[in-house]
């Protein structure tokens, strides 16, 4: 099941999507009542996709995200695996939904695109045994952890360089059904392919991630844990469309414009 | 003015402190109709402040945190004071009030008390020009930067070693008119001195931080940024009560448990 969240005239609502680009009229979605962190009904009444803004499929009270986690990715910038996984926060504030755009920060000047997969975490957790893990997922989305390669180098720790306003593109919605453990995984700019990989080459899986999170923290519904990113991360320019595709999930699409 | 955030019979309030140890009948509590993030009225309804529970004096949707802010802080551990201000997120998970217990985590064996003054944002903001700052200030509170020393120096980024729940306590209120600049700092483990130091020492001031992290990312009402600790840092133990105090603001102190 896709769970997506929405706007359309002023209203905000989760929808259950229907159909996909083959169905005849394009796809739907059938608004939720309520929020989909607990059992819910779907109420019947269906909206054409194409006549809603996407938003953020989640308002994560915080993004956990995970640094060198593809090998080949690690190399590409001169690092080693890390011998514990390596954590860090991406906050709310710089949150965005498909089709936003990624504002280039002006103490920037090597804006990076990581397309990775973002796992959606579906209820309060702490502690999570690796026999659990399953139980505190809800789904699964695309995610850009865009970076300011320059600053990141520059400032040790990360919080401005992955923390500015825009830099955690989520979407296009949470796939609820989807055996994660070997994906593709694919960013292009402009077209252009530029990652490519899949998600058994993590160096740790995702119930070795969320383990290791709680094992410190409290996770909340909504919450967001970052995978890490294939080889092939790049530049970004003013004008370019990057793309976060993943396979049986969708494709994410941002536009990075100059900050105003 | 001191504004509390407190409970009492379940029900959670924030409320203007009046008076002090030395007031007559002790200090008590008028009720603010509403919160403290816009203009506001006193209820005129007091309570003493003895009869409640003080809570984290805000709610934060993140924690900004500076990392070598003071130049023997920084030495003491072998650092150099970075060139750019060392920025990193504590989640709102991390959050405790006076009085809570830092649960000591399972995966470290080397926790250490940072006091620190922390800086209360009162309405939303970014690209905050420094001739602002003040303008986007409600006040100052006493934190502990609690951090799993071990684990902040095994894991590069400091998301658990410095993120882990309980690890950032806040209180005892938020004072709004204050002089921030030069501040007596000191940290005590049970009654004995461990840190002592001036906010006069900073390497960066409250408006050097404030420009620099809102050049890249939004502050929200109630966010808190925590501008560095002074020399002294030094181990916590279970059963071990840590009291930070600030000139002007008061004395925040919580216990050290074992994690249950």
């Amino acid at each position: 099941m896709r769970i997506a969240r929405f706007s359309i005239d002023g209203t905000v609502a989760f929808g259950v999507v229907e159909g996909d680009a083959s169905t005849e009229g394009g796809p739907v979605l059938d608004i939720i009542k309520g929020h989909p962190f607990a059992e819910f009904e779907r109420s019947g009444q269906k909206i054409p996709l194409s006549k809603v803004r996407l938003l953020p499929p989640v308002l994560p009270n915080k993004v956990v995200a995970v640094g060198r986690n593809y090998a080949e990715h690690a190399a590409e910038l001169g690092n080693e695996v890390p011998e514990a996984p390596l954590t860090f926060f991406k906050p709310s504030t710089a949150v965005i939904g498909p089709g936003d755009a990624i504002a280039y920060p002006s103490f920037s000047s090597a804006l990076h695109h990581e397309a990775e997969l973002a796992v959606v975490i579906g209820r309060m957790c702490r502690e999570v045994p690796r026999e659990r893990v399953k139980d505190v997922i809800l789904g699964y989305t695309c995610a850009n952890d865009v970076t300011a390669r320059d600053v990141q180098e520059r400032e040790k720790q990360w919080a401005r360089a992955k923390g500015f306003d825009t830099s955690c593109p989520l979407g296009p919605w949470v796939e609820t059904e989807l055996d994660p453990s070997d994906l593709g995984i694919m960013c292009t700019v402009n077209g252009q392919q530029r990652q490519l990989g899949r998600t058994s080459d993590m160096v740790r899986s995702i119930e070795d991630l969320i383990v290791h999170i709680t094992e410190a923290m409290t996770l909340l519904p909504g919450d967001v844990v970052l995978t890490g990113t294939p080889a092939g991360v790049g530049p970004l320019n003013v004008g370019d469309e990057v793309a976060v595709t993943i396979e049986g999930i969708g494709t994410l699409t941002n536009k990075v414009i100059k900050r105003g």
